[in-house]
């Protein structure tokens, strides 16, 4: 966690897209919320045009999911979502008015990395580093 | 927001239901919420038979997860999970007990349409007046 | 309720460790929270190799993504994490860190199976009595 889920209607991103949008929503992830790199995870999922519709018509949105955990004030969640959605439309070309963006907010005891139950946003680092043995392949 | 993926196993749902299946299930939720149309995005999700299991056995239900923001009373939501229930039902002659239904409520403040965080239920009529610009290919 | 997705890239299971990976995490679900068997849904996606990053690199983890129903406390949640992600490596040969699990609480008022309702976590056995009729085909 965080795990950021990216769908979108085949051929809108291009497969070169995706290192550098990965690399922006972890960036702007980390810089926000002070959470370590090595959890943040980014999907691309592509689906099929024609099966979405917006306001009963068809349309062909990018829909972005953050699970995240919860804790975070309102500020910090506003600016992972404009930070988000601007580096979107940078990289892409798309519009702001083609992205939904959503932040699902998990309790952080319901979430788990490495078989261990993740601390509270902000209590990171002592966990880590309470936790560097199990945590070993991620930290690497 | 709100975003309905609707999860089908392939060949349950003809290519011909899926718009009456979008134009009822945006038709009940602006009817049960008021909110406003131009927001309500349906996704339908088609995916391999044989890859779900329910009660520990085979089986191929239809699931639909609602992306809604919180902030509505217990009879509105159960109103949009019976209505909606009710139509899919009606339009693909599946029967109720082949659906499983749930609405993920997120904090408004976690939204974000055409590059805007968007207001609480309720709120939307002065909102989408304010950003009548930014909002513009989405009203159009 | 629950759904529990499996998000898996292509080829990191064997078709079958389906069977097993379901039964595990319906007994582990029953197990823990007491609730009724035939609502456990367990979905199994495959997604291509090359479209996830974590901490910005290219990366493979299964996400495990449970749709439950709120209202559990702390320990029960934990217990659910703990004990699917051991039988998750057990079964497939998978590792601790390839795996990220996160629990999404779902208010029970806003969920449903069989046209109904759910109730709240705990009270199961009443309401399973009280709708028997309508709940036929997924008691059978």
């Amino acid at each position: 966690m965080p795990v950021y889920r990216c769908s979108v209607p085949i051929g809108v991103i291009a497969d070169e897209h995706r290192q550098p949008l990965a690399t922006a929503i972890t960036d702007i992830h980390v810089e926000v919320t002070g959470a370590p790199r090595h959890f943040v995870s980014v999907v691309f999922e592509e689906r099929p045009t024609g099966v979405t519709f917006t306001g009963g018509r068809p349309a062909e949105p990018t829909i972005i999911s953050g699970f995240v955990r919860a804790g975070r004030e309102r500020e910090a969640r506003g600016a992972l979502l404009s930070r988000i959605s601007a580096a979107w439309c940078e990289i892409t070309g798309q519009r702001p008015d083609q992205l939904v963006l959503g932040l699902i907010e998990l309790d952080p005891t319901s979430t788990m990395e490495a078989g261990l139950i993740m601390p509270a946003p902000g209590e990171e680092a002592a966990w880590v580093e309470e936790h560097r043995e199990a945590l070993g392949a991620l930290l690497a």
